[in-house]
């Protein structure tokens, strides 16, 4: 299904121009118009999900093959040293479009992007705590 | 194969002890102790790969698989607001133990990280290169 009002399906569907790096019939792969390096580009599929908690679990695994075809591509054509891929969800998680996308970041030594957290802690108590929640 | 200087081979075969979230024959999730966010989790295989340039294609996708499996039970039972599915590779990229493994981190409103890197720009011109050099 595709959502009529959502800029990712036309795009992933062809109704919108991008730059395309890959294509087949579940996906399409295009360049990030605001890229944090240079090839950041999105896995998209073609059909509507949300986020990871919509996306059937066979579609979100074809897109980290898709993700890891690309990040080995790009190692051999763009000569990266490293690649962050990340998949956001909610806009807590900083998802902007609410259609499931796979970020592929090209890393270079000194690129001047740090794509990282805060390490934090917890005690044993607190970790004992979730595992038994996620029993 | 199992690498014998390799911690994330002792942890995901159970020769090291972790909170485990969960296992299989082929992964084990663990809750990660300089935690990002209250649940941040990690999916290694049980065999050996460095990272996304080293691991088949079929445990790459299985790897998406369990980190969805474990967002979703995450929303349920620790009520989050989202997760950020990270997969880093390369020193550059902030891989700091070269074994495959993708990150699990669940969300919260206002729970005070900032996993989001700096948008870029490019030009046409730039865009093009690349779409050019990755054809």
């Amino acid at each position: 299904m595709k959502d009529q009002n959502c800029i990712f399906c036309k795009i992933a569907n062809g109704e919108i121009p991008s730059r395309t790096l890959y294509e087949d019939e579940r996906y399409r792969v295009i360049l990030d118009l605001g890229p944090a390096t240079k090839g950041h580009a999105l896995v998209l599929p073609k059909e509507h999900f949300a986020n990871i908690y919509e996306i059937p679990a066979e579609w979100a695994a074809g897109a980290m093959e898709i993700g890891q075809k690309m990040a080995i591509l790009m190692k051999e054509r763009l000569h990266t040293d490293g690649a962050n891929l990340v998949q956001n969800n909610g806009e807590t998680a900083g998802q902007t479009v609410h259609h499931f996308h796979l970020h592929i970041i090209p890393r270079y030594k000194n690129d001047g992007q740090r794509i990282l957290w805060k390490p934090g802690k917890a005690t044993d108590e607190e970790l004992d705590a979730i595992v038994s929640a996620m029993k």
